[in-house]
């Protein structure tokens, strides 16, 4: 088996190559890289046992999950990737195929949104682990969406199809057999929880497109949304018969005797983007967005939290209606528990 | 004891002051900063049982040691610290009290840098890690020195003083009575090794002063004059009787059998700067070192690797002389195993 130099070696030589920003790569104290007027920074980290299981997932699914939800927070913000930077806690049991596989997901993940792996630091751990930190650029702050930019009267819009991730989930975990949706769906949403893409290029058309706030999905719906509602100071109204639903969603969540859309909302992981828009710009949003090959679906909308009419007190920053308009309880995704930063 | 949402909440409140370069701290997907021309970025992660022993370590020290060592990558690249992203995973059974302690070794860290501690990320892990990131910023590429400009005829000089880290280490262990060297030395000793303070000033002053390579000493001055020689593509000759030698050292050395100055050269995590600097600029750089408090000692030259009188093979890239001009081995420090980014 390789030594732990001999490994960082030869990922020395894999990610030595540079170009673009990067200036200076792995090898010397630290990565040097060519800034535009602003920089976006993100760490995220993953350990064995609490937000994966070793037992049950692929080393190369854990590499590629770690980089792409640290990633997704950058696409939350309407920046392209940039740079990656992966320290990573690996037991003496990781052999060298099992090493490679965690390599080739790091990789994979990175390369997917463009972003060069910059540096790193490899240590023994008793534990696997890896924090990602992930970096974007951009010419100036106006380019970048936080979550708190959101306006009372902007709709609430979200990319792609929820709760592939959740359905995926179930699937690997045999609490749902894959005759309930075909094998070749059920394939797709395993994939889907494991192998995430985040989204850059709508978050970037979004922001383009006059997003005033911006959220990745990693604690699910119920939980995002509440989160952009608070950073905002507004109130989020949620229909939840308006949710898009990946397909094999409804026969996922109908085996487990959930709400399909409750189920959806409460999906962790998804990492499609919720964002805020002003309805005028609306239509050129969806178009752009729609450029990308992906959909735009506007699920609700943002209220004054004070004004009249507000209902929203301390922790009810969002609400869920069904579709008679009564309000639901969506619990929320409680599997990170993290800054988000 | 606090939750861990509850420790963030506390820590995205504590760490919530913007300012300076920051525009977007802790509480969006990711911080936002105004960059200079060039971005500095450097992660490093320790582990208990690999890095330090939480037996035997404080919480305080730990935090401070891991933003410490981190930061030092960065002074080493005569850059000013600019900003801190720290991700943790911390075991059940850490406290309240024993979590503040660290957090405050974190903080303290930083501060004593001027860096700002602007993301992070906190998870449960069934054993103690921190993994940290830092961003310096720079106008442009060529006020960053690296590990590759030294050229032959550079002089080798380090800050400082050496040995201290390892004398305090064996006093910690108590492999050495305090007696040999007096209470106070080894106080000042034992501080040294636990509580290190990256040389930003003297990297600043170096980097002004014409330095054409930079490396901090973590893994020791034998095997760190190894990495810079091989970088720059030259060979490093060093006098043993020239090494500054930290008061309590020889008397440290001397007790466990060793030659003091060996001693010195092995001693990792020093985080003292050793540099390349033209023989016509030395007394500009030690002026300059000087004046931030700190001394600038030369302990060696470079010298061409493949001209005449090369003595230089693979992996031979450094030799220590000693008194009579005899090479001597001289091991090197294997504590840390990472690419130093």
């Amino acid at each position: 088996m390789a030594s732990e130099s001999e490994r960082i070696e030869l990922l020395t030589r894999r990610f030595a190559e540079r170009g673009g920003r990067v200036v200076r790569g792995i090898g010397d104290d630290a990565a040097v890289v060519r800034g535009g007027g602003v920089v976006v920074t993100s760490i995220d980290a993953v350990v064995d046992g609490v937000h994966f299981e070793r037992a049950t997932t692929s080393l190369r699914a854990t590499g590629h999950k770690a980089v792409a939800s640290a990633l997704s927070d950058l696409a939350a913000m309407g920046v392209a990737a940039g740079e990656v930077y992966v320290a990573a806690g690996v037991p003496a049991d990781v052999g060298d195929g099992d090493f490679e596989q965690l390599v080739l997901g790091i990789e994979d993940a990175a390369s997917a949104c463009g972003a060069t792996i910059t540096g790193g630091d490899l240590t023994a751990s008793p534990v696997l682990w890896l924090a990602v930190t992930v970096v974007g650029h951009a010419e100036g702050e106006s380019e970048v969406v936080g979550r708190d930019g959101a306006r009372p009267g902007d709709l609430l819009a979200v990319t792609g199809e929820l709760g592939g991730s959740a359905a995926g989930l179930r699937l690997l975990n045999g609490d749902v057999e894959p005759s309930a949706v075909g094998a070749a769906t059920a394939a797709a949403l395993r994939e889907r929880h494991q192998l995430p893409s985040p989204r850059f290029d709508a978050g970037r058309a979004l922001a383009g497109a006059g997003a005033t706030a911006m959220i990745d999905l990693s604690d699910g719906l119920a939980r995002d949304a509440r989160q952009l509602a608070a950073a905002s100071g507004v109130s989020a109204t949620l229909r939840l018969p308006d949710l898009p639903l990946a397909a094999g969603v409804a026969q996922v969540a109908a085996a487990t005797g959930a709400d399909p859309a409750a189920f959806a909302a409460e999906s962790g992981e998804e990492y499609e983007l919720l964002c805020a828009l002003p309805p005028e710009r609306l239509s050129e949003a969806r178009a752009a967005v729609e450029a990308t090959g992906t959909a735009l679906t506007v699920i609700g909308e943002l209220t004054d939290r004070s004004g009249p009419g507000s209902w929203a007190g301390d922790g009810e920053e969002a609400k869920f209606l069904d579709r008679q308009g009564r309000a639901v309880v969506v619990a929320g995704y409680e599997h990170f528990n993290r800054t988000d930063q």
